[in-house]
């Protein structure tokens, strides 16, 4: 099952979408609304910025969602500091993928459960906002249906805001969202400079 | 007394000393040690970036000093979230700049005063991490004394990581760091959306 982001009719329907809630939102400008947010690119920041989103919510007293589509099984910082927060959900993706043992369906279908996850969240308007971190490695390669998780993140409730982190944002996810940034290397100590990677900073 | 960041022998002496610990490190590659990074440029997510890092650092059981050199006087979640937390400092400078009454001498006083906190913390190998949140603000309009500030980050324990964010990094700051991230606005929904900037998100 395949996934086909480029069905131009699926496409130009959710473009034309997009296009009347833009009208919506700029005859209510003055209205909160909730926000989609990219963050992309080779540059460092990226998980650490939604982390940050995060701890910001929590600071407003509001309820977050985390699902985090991880590259390995370490455990990380953020999840020992968030995940027993009251006000957060936090959900680890299975076992991490498989770059060792090559097992694709065991990917495939732990990203999928993940996703199940997060799908739930974002119909649910109690959370505030919901943090996918790491999603766009999970669409680069293909391990969920593009146009599913378009479809999730654009019906979810209008006061939500939802985050997406990671490598290679896929260009209909850029499109659709509000505000996209690009992190862009300028030095990385870690690749460049022989420095392992450090705690806090990191991991 | 205007800083003279250009002063050729001061710099001279500075990628000298660099260019020694990077010696250090290259040969010593496998071991831990204080990472200084940089998160500049225009777009969405660098302040939360720090952040994030900061909750990282605490979800490592790690020590954790924050000094805000912030734009207003407004209250941010980020600081409603972290201000109480035991493993924290924080420090959010003076009343913060006078945009509207234009006092000069007032926003240089209290630029140095919250400097000298972060000089106090950059001197303690008790903090794992210092965030100095928008100092690069504080640099860009001369309010700090440039040589000052990269001769207490640079002379700080050698294990100790310093996350430094703002737009506009000083290139003397940035030829300094270790890891320097650029964060580029593909689009910005508050900005070119006519969005009101957003809980949790933008506040």
């Amino acid at each position: 099952m395949k996934p086909d982001p480029k069905s131009q009719e699926r496409h130009a329907w959710r473009m034309a979408k997009k296009q009347e809630i833009m009208r919506e939102r700029i005859a209510n400008a003055d209205k909160d609304q909730g926000v989609l947010l990219v963050l992309t690119g080779p540059g460092k920041g990226k998980s650490s910025s939604g982390f940050g989103m995060v701890a910001r919510a929590l600071g407003h007293g509001m309820k977050v969602g985390v699902v985090q589509f991880i590259k390995g099984a370490f455990s990380t910082g953020e999840e020992a500091f968030f995940r027993d927060l009251p006000n957060v959900d936090y959900h680890v993706m299975g076992e991490g993928y498989t770059w060792d043992t090559q097992d694709r369906e065991r990917d495939v279908a732990a990203a999928n459960a993940a996703w199940d996850i997060a799908a739930k969240m974002l119909k649910d308007d109690r959370y505030d906002l919901v943090l996918l971190d790491e999603l766009n490695i999970a669409l680069r390669y293909e391990y969920l249906d593009l146009d599913r998780v378009l479809d999730d993140l654009q019906n979810r409730p209008a006061m939500q805001h939802a985050v997406v982190t990671g490598r290679y944002a896929p260009k209909e996810l850029i499109e659709l969202a509000d505000t996209v940034t690009e992190m862009k290397v300028v030095k990385h100590a870690f690749k460049d400079q022989g420095v392992r990677a450090q705690k806090g900073i990191e991991l």
